[in-house]
């Protein structure tokens, strides 16, 4: 199989890029470096079944002559950034719908005909189905970023019937692991190694989150493009657990051997858009015969522990 | 109240104009003319309580500018051509998606807390919940249009939550009536003007739509934003009927005085993405004291008569 990745040198990306080419097949990688980083795909670019190509979602040209004679396109670059939306507006429109647009059209232009897409459970907004199934009833956006990875699912459903396509959409929990740059575990482990002393959290520290390990994460998304076959294909991604906020606290405290005192900013959400109860239901990709090797909580520790052993990821460019 | 109304020239926004004045409302009308018509608010023209503006809705900074002041925007401008989507993918992303992140940008800009947007009935694709409630199992896209409007109607969720805006999203069915310039009866009148002997039609005839008349629209639109405060309020607007293709051209040969032979392009559907069963549940517009005062076949014969005595539509540009 040859696969063609975008944001290929990120978090999710570069992982699945390693998983790829142990696999054996051959892989594009494509990605502007902007949050994505070389160390994350220096294994890869060791290899000769790997192409990188350094190059914006956003330039259609490029994008149309690298996605010639791939099999299936992994669109996974993005702006990640739930919690800022509402500081630059344009860029979840930018980096999130119209390089989706963007991908599909190179895909179109080239007879591509595969896509799987990094969605978001972000999209159920304030759901009050939980744990949320793929058909909730029909969600209220809260987030710019919801709102254009909804879009983008919209768009890969309408190419898929217009234009003969297959879609793989993948509804995200927060995810965790080796080579995570931005969220809460990032945020907290930055804050402790500042002032051990304390630990200051957003909201009132009861918000239930979800969360898996990258490692699970791509597992799943392979299964489904294995053995999933409808037009389109819709995949909750996630742990059958939750946690509070407060409780994931303590496993990095402990982690890292510190005993903080944690002082809260109060209300039942951590942010604008922020949604205070995150839980999917992810029987329909289990029913695949995928399923998570690790826990909430195996997971927090483990990328607790990739962080110490990396600190040079708190001084990156755009890293929060 | 001042107004603000994109797609002011056009068929539902210049009755929407028309009824603002009457009710003796300013009203800033904001139209490129690509499809709208100047004949069309030849009357709001000659009120003092009406400016209009010539310009593109993708031009932000002319967008800006004029939105100022407004209390209240009407957001109508837009590709409504679900059918050639897939002909021309960039333009539902540019008329639709991007057009409305370009409105409420002005909107944040200029401090406008309201608006009112004209979403479809297409969002909910080929649902199986018929009639189909705003609440819905979440949607699979079928149509780069409906795709297009979804990504509206995620936007404005996500400014409503994000900047304190307020926002009233309306899924219409197919309206019909006085400046009806395209869609089924357009083109079947077209066509028997060509050749009243035979009536060719797309699908078998069996596929059965819901229409609302452009009076009826505007007048739930406007008892929506008087009466419900919601952060997001989303309405159906439809009647509680629907009828068969072969139906309607029944109605529509009848009301020519014409008895053409029907022949049918075969298939569930006329065109890749349309669906064969349109019909929503309209209880939510309807608990407001809002009901249709007319019936699909009369919105079909207003129609038609309103075709027969303004030809010079059939040689619009871009008319089909």
């Amino acid at each position: 199989m040859r696969a063609f990745v975008t944001g290929a040198a990120g978090f999710i990306g570069s992982t699945l890029v390693d998983k790829l080419l142990e696999q054996g097949h051959a892989v594009v990688g494509y990605d502007n470096l902007a949050t994505g980083r070389r160390e994350f795909i220096a294994n890869a670019l060791r290899s000769s079944k790997f192409e990188f190509i350094e190059a914006d979602v956003l330039d259609a040209t490029c994008l149309n002559e690298n996605v010639r004679g791939a099999e299936i396109v992994f669109h996974l670059s993005a702006n990640a950034d739930v919690r800022f939306g509402i500081e630059h507006p344009r860029k979840d429109l930018d980096q999130n719908t119209i390089a989706t647009f963007n991908v599909l059209e190179a895909m179109r232009t080239n007879g591509v005909k595969t896509i799987a897409f990094s969605s978001t459970g972000s999209v159920y907004g304030e759901t009050e189905v939980i744990p949320t199934p793929e058909d909730a009833p029909f969600p209220m956006q809260t987030s710019l970023y919801g709102a254009s990875k909804l879009a983008g699912e919209g768009l890969i459903a309408a190419y898929a019937e217009g234009f003969g396509m297959r879609g793989f959409i993948f509804r995200f929990v927060s995810i965790l692991g080796e080579r995570y740059t931005h969220g809460h575990v990032f945020d907290f482990v930055q804050k402790l190694a500042a002032d051990p002393s304390t630990l200051h959290i957003l909201g009132n520290g009861l918000q239930r989150k979800s969360y898996l390990h990258v490692d699970d994460c791509v597992e799943a998304m392979l299964t489904a493009v294995e053995r999933a076959d409808a037009k389109i294909n819709i995949f909750n991604l996630g742990t059958d657990e939750y946690c509070e906020v407060k409780e994931s606290a303590r496993w990095i405290a402990d982690r890292l051997g510190l005993a903080p005192r944690f002082t809260y900013a109060g209300g039942d959400r951590g942010w604008i858009g922020d949604v205070p109860f995150i839980f999917l239901d992810t029987r329909r990709i289990r029913a695949l015969g995928w399923q998570p090797k690790r826990s909430i909580r195996q997971s927090v520790e483990l990328t607790v522990d990739w962080l110490k052993a990396n600190e040079w990821v708190f001084s990156l460019r755009g890293a929060h």
